[in-house]
């Protein structure tokens, strides 16, 4: 059986479990909506460290932590461990994890990053190379303003389509023995640029790439979106998701029934002044690891598409003037694993 | 067969062979020892671009669009591009490599980059999941000296340890199918920080983990050093070099007589004024895409060991006064591929 489905697209041969996910989460997104599934909440935004920076390394460590221990798995077990963050040279990841002792493969993929990191996660296993690997990513508020646009005391004004970058992290835990929910297939991407250069509009940046890669999901297993109770985009906000609609209705996939965002769920956005809602790696990662994977262990979800979203832009690119290029990897994951 | 032969290390079961690579150089590199196996050489720093930045991205393109040609392939049958460098959100390789369309696995691993994206795609290919897959990435002394260090036009003097950042760029293209050289074992390195925060000394910072990731490759395959014609090491530079020769004596591998650094190759050392040799993700990738590969094609050597070291600082973590974790990734490329 080819594992190879088209262009985007592979499809696992053997099961590939999530173990256990583990989320943390920050006070704002504790008063949002989502709090109760969170696993760790932090008290405030340095979380005892004298950088914020070193509070997003904290919240990695913590996560996969977290993660272990609802596992029950030791972590000299875990063979691979895929991780990336927003900060320049991904010092949240280094900094956080590096005290495990596992092989390290860093990866980039912006806001992408937890789909880039579950399914190289589950190539590695279904490949044969490891029994265990886990996948982590984060983001910080203050870490991720500062870097990308401004020092927060500046206080500037945001714009309407500006997003609010999640203060939280995930990490999973994925093996090739477990009773699932397991992942299915994954749906890398192609870099899709529009033209967009607004630092202040990722989700009009970003809703393109989505929609390339999930018509190239939709297209290579010959599922309909109907096929899923939950198709979940990472962080296209507002006015992301509203455009990723309209996309897929062009390409001839009507969505909107079962799509949402983690970017417009992680916050009340009527009421949590976050403008066109959250965004950051961080967004699906505790989003995923938290609530999502406590519905499907409920029950109340059985086949699930989740999709990251990144915008690869930089400071340095912004100021030069450059579009923002953007990569949608997606993940698909269901509670039975494929029939072969 | 196991395909994990230990913590570390995996062995590929099918042949995965290197179809072609190409290697772009500046001209510094092309008044080096290694001028005549480069492929492209730049006409000077700019290449015909705006910014320095533009020019990074144009040699990314450049040495996979070489390599695709010398390949013979069509673009479209590479199933994933793994592609990373040192710039912030790694915009070398998404401004690079965005035309060519294919799905795009984003990377960071600072300098040992083009070992973890051989590795990868060594393992997409004999994991099922690609026939063909391509590894990317390259470095541009003037971009990475005045994201990590200085302005250019600063001009301050430079401490002896200090290395010099090599303006190159190497892709190699990998198949299932193929007449070799194969990539025969991948030993994937764990993040190890000995507690240098010299950002001028990156030798000395990379030396301990690039000796955890070797001593791991030969306890975990049973070879000793002997086994190969060549050990070569990315960018450790004079320093490192010498560090690593003692640290692995230390650990009971006598590895000086088959053991050379791209970083001590690429340049003059006596002649070109770069102070302890060649550094950045471009000096692995065009002397190993170039040079190396010329090497094994005449006969001249059969087993090689390529290792990337990467040090995992920004500019943030050095200027907070943290130390520089380092990683190391290992490949084993051979002319005859694994017996099972």
């Amino acid at each position: 059986m080819q594992k190879r489905l088209g262009a985007q697209t592979v499809r696992f041969q053997s099961p590939v479990s999530f173990l256990a996910t583990a989320s943390v989460a920050g006070q704002k997104e504790a008063q949002g909506p989502l709090s109760k599934y969170f696993d760790v909440i932090m008290e405030n935004a340095e979380w005892g460290e004298e950088t914020w920076e070193k509070t997003e390394s904290k919240m990695q460590k913590h996560a996969l932590m977290r993660a272990v221990e609802k596992s029950g798995i030791d972590v000299k077990d875990i063979n691979y461990l895929f991780a990336g963050d927003l900060l320049n040279q991904c010092i949240s990841s280094t900094f956080g994890l590096m005290d495990f002792g596992i092989p390290f493969m860093g990866v980039y993929g912006a806001c992408s990053t937890m789909a880039e990191t579950i399914g190289l996660s589950a190539m590695a296993i279904d490949g044969g190379f490891a029994n265990i690997s886990a996948a982590v990513t984060s983001s910080h508020f203050c870490t991720a303003e500062r870097q990308y646009r401004n020092p927060l005391e500046y206080g500037g004004q945001r714009t309407p389509t500006a997003q609010w970058t999640v203060t939280g992290s995930g990490a999973a835990i994925l093996s090739g023995t477990g009773q699932g929910p397991f992942v299915t297939h994954f749906t890398s991407g192609r870099i899709v640029d529009f033209g967009v250069s607004d630092a202040n509009n990722m989700g009009a940046a970003m809703a393109p790439a989505a929609a390339d890669t999930l018509s190239a999901h939709f297209r290579e297993t010959g599922r309909n979106p109907d096929f899923y109770d939950l198709i979940l985009s990472g962080d296209l906000g507002m006015v992301g998701k509203a455009a990723l609609i309209d996309l897929m209705y062009e390409k001839g996939y009507m969505i909107s029934k079962n799509y949402d965002d983690c970017g417009c769920m992680i916050f009340d956005i009527e009421k949590q002044d976050v403008h066109a809602g959250g965004s950051g790696c961080g967004c699906l990662a505790s989003t995923f690891c938290g609530y999502v994977m406590d519905m499907i262990k409920m029950g109340e979800i059985k086949n699930i598409l989740i999709m990251g979203t990144g915008a690869l832009l930089s400071q340095t690119s912004s100021l030069q003037g450059e579009t923002i290029p953007s990569v949608a990897h997606v993940v698909a994951i269901s509670t039975e694993r494929n029939r072969l």
